[in-house]
């Protein structure tokens, strides 16, 4: 057969299904969707599903845009920040000089730019799991930024962003804020003062929704025209009027999600210290996860003691980098307590 | 600002949202979804969307390999047929040679090749309006064809598409049935013996679930295998676990389906006899819908003639061929009643 495409996809964490387990490998939220959102389900009427869902998510695009204060016109939404993801890259990326991004990162930007045969450069982090800005080149066809970055939960500085968006004025800087909620501060202020400024969000973190697949990309009217032109070029009614209607829902719902998410970063914070107690070193994390290593045990080791008691943290046995350390999302402080309880027993074996 | 794509969206069918309006211009069911559909929403637990999708849609995959009789390892769930069509074209079509398709189908099929830059070439259709396989160049990068074709509604038989899949056996003929539970024979039965097919389904019309997005393609494992990897390489979660939800409870409900999508077939027969009483021409449908001319009077007299009276249906003048016919999605009688009863006023003005 001629014609057939060969392409290494993204390697996602495991999707156990056991009853009883602590499942704290793929950065999901710790607490349960808004009561709002689960009053939204109830009301919707299935026999809605008839009819074609909105092609412009009217109705979401208005809550979000009163909940950011930013214009309607400056937000576009798909299913899940993957999808808007990957409208961006195709979007903002079509030059012949390679797009940069961070060596250790999210693993789906290298995916992408392999899909959509995107030229790019994947710029070491530093000793201390930083993205130093002044190792990018000079000539590049674009820049990926998660914020904070995964898998280290490291938060970089806005004044520092600015710095980026004035140097590389002549490409798009794209600004992931899947966790952006759990500590760091968002760009979206910049958003009036930088046209080549995208951001994407998702619904999977911080509004504890990653089985509706919703998120949306910011950023001024010409990249969101162009980035509307592709969307409808691909697959305009990717969000569902189920997921539309959920999703309104919980970006109605501040509050709640102030509280679980603040509370989840009180948990981060209490259980760094912890991890440390038992001889851990651990990034410093603005995320719902924590990136951390032993000096004594192997993380492989670690990672087994932990998953034969149906604890599920994720460990990337194939990045050199990383081969140390675990990435362990926070959960309620009554896993990460039982967490820690077997991480000992392990150490102390 | 450097690196932005320049591209021509799909226009879909208008959307309006009026209330008593006869929305018969995008080609959705007539009839609500299965009682098992709703069913299956209100027993769905919202708490549930707090953990990531499943990867795989092994509930919705099982209950189509029952459905359908072919394995699960031939079956692929997305987003919408959309979606699944264009993975396939990412998936399949990367050669230099064109791929074919006629210059009357689903208007998606060329957006998707401006996109991925694939080449192509349209067949024009004959003057019947059909695909004259012979017109087919010999060396082809691919072949797509909706069975039963839209806007035209012609089905062509099973042993055409054998000959041409035996003819064009080195590259993939994509065979679209979005419209196949209408009328036609689908084509299923032949992926034991044609390694080079590929047929496209989705939820959207025969299920009654638009609003929903789901679809599903169907190939040997090989095929099945390179789109799952691109699959995985652009956005693996896409069918959300309300959908998977959803749509397993219709591929369960074959009952219900067969009787409304036998209802909407009949009054498709009926319909098209009174539209010649008219001094309409209506092309042979196997769909739910049907492309029809009048002799007198102008599609555009007639579009808005109807559109007045809140009947929307699709008018294509932008297409020089298409330019003199209406496609009027068929809804239940007594709308099809209102229907020809606002086209004779128009006519008899």
């Amino acid at each position: 057969m001629r014609g057939l495409r060969k392409i290494k996809p993204y390697t996602p964490g495991e999707q156990p299904k056991r009853k009883r387990m602590i499942k704290i490998n793929t950065n999901e939220n710790a607490y349960l969707p808004s009561p709002k959102v689960l009053a939204a389900l109830k009301a919707f009427d299935g026999n809605d599903l008839r009819l074609y869902s909105s092609l412009t998510n009217d109705t979401l695009i208005s809550a979000l845009a009163e909940n950011l204060k930013v214009p309607a016109s400056k937000i576009t939404t798909g299913n899940g920040s993957d999808d808007v993801l990957a409208l961006a890259f195709q979007s903002f990326f079509n030059t012949d000089d390679p797009i940069i991004f961070p060596d250790l990162t999210y693993g789906f930007y290298s995916v992408w730019c392999d899909l959509f045969r995107i030229p790019y450069q994947e710029v070491p982090l530093n000793q201390a799991f930083e993205f130093d800005f002044a190792a990018i080149p000079e000539k590049v066809g674009g820049i990926v930024l998660a914020n904070p970055n995964a898998p280290t939960g490291i938060f970089k500085s806005l004044s520092e962003i600015e710095r980026l968006l004035e140097k590389y004025s002549d490409v798009v800087v794209i600004v992931d804020e899947a966790y952006i909620a759990f500590g760091g501060k968002s760009a979206v202020p910049l958003l009036e003062k930088y046209d080549n400024l995208y951001i994407t969000r998702t619904f999977s973190k911080d509004a504890a929704l990653a089985g509706l697949r919703v998120g949306y990309g910011l950023g001024n009217e010409k990249l969101t025209s162009v980035i509307q032109a592709v969307k409808n070029a691909y697959n305009p009614y990717a969000v569902d009027l189920i997921a539309e209607a959920l999703a309104t829902a919980a970006v109605k719902d501040v509050a709640y999600y102030q509280q679980i998410n603040q509370e989840i970063a009180n948990v981060r914070d209490w259980f760094i210290d912890e991890l440390a107690a038992l001889g851990f070193s651990t990034l410093a994390s603005q995320t719902n996860f924590v990136l951390t290593t032993h000096q004594n045990a192997s993380a492989q080791e670690l990672f087994e003691g932990l998953k034969a008691k149906d604890i599920y943290v994720r460990f990337f046995p194939n990045q050199e980098r990383l081969r140390d350390f675990l990435r362990i999302s926070i959960g309620k402080k009554e896993e990460m307590q039982e967490v820690l309880r077997v991480l000992q027993e392990i150490l102390t074996r």
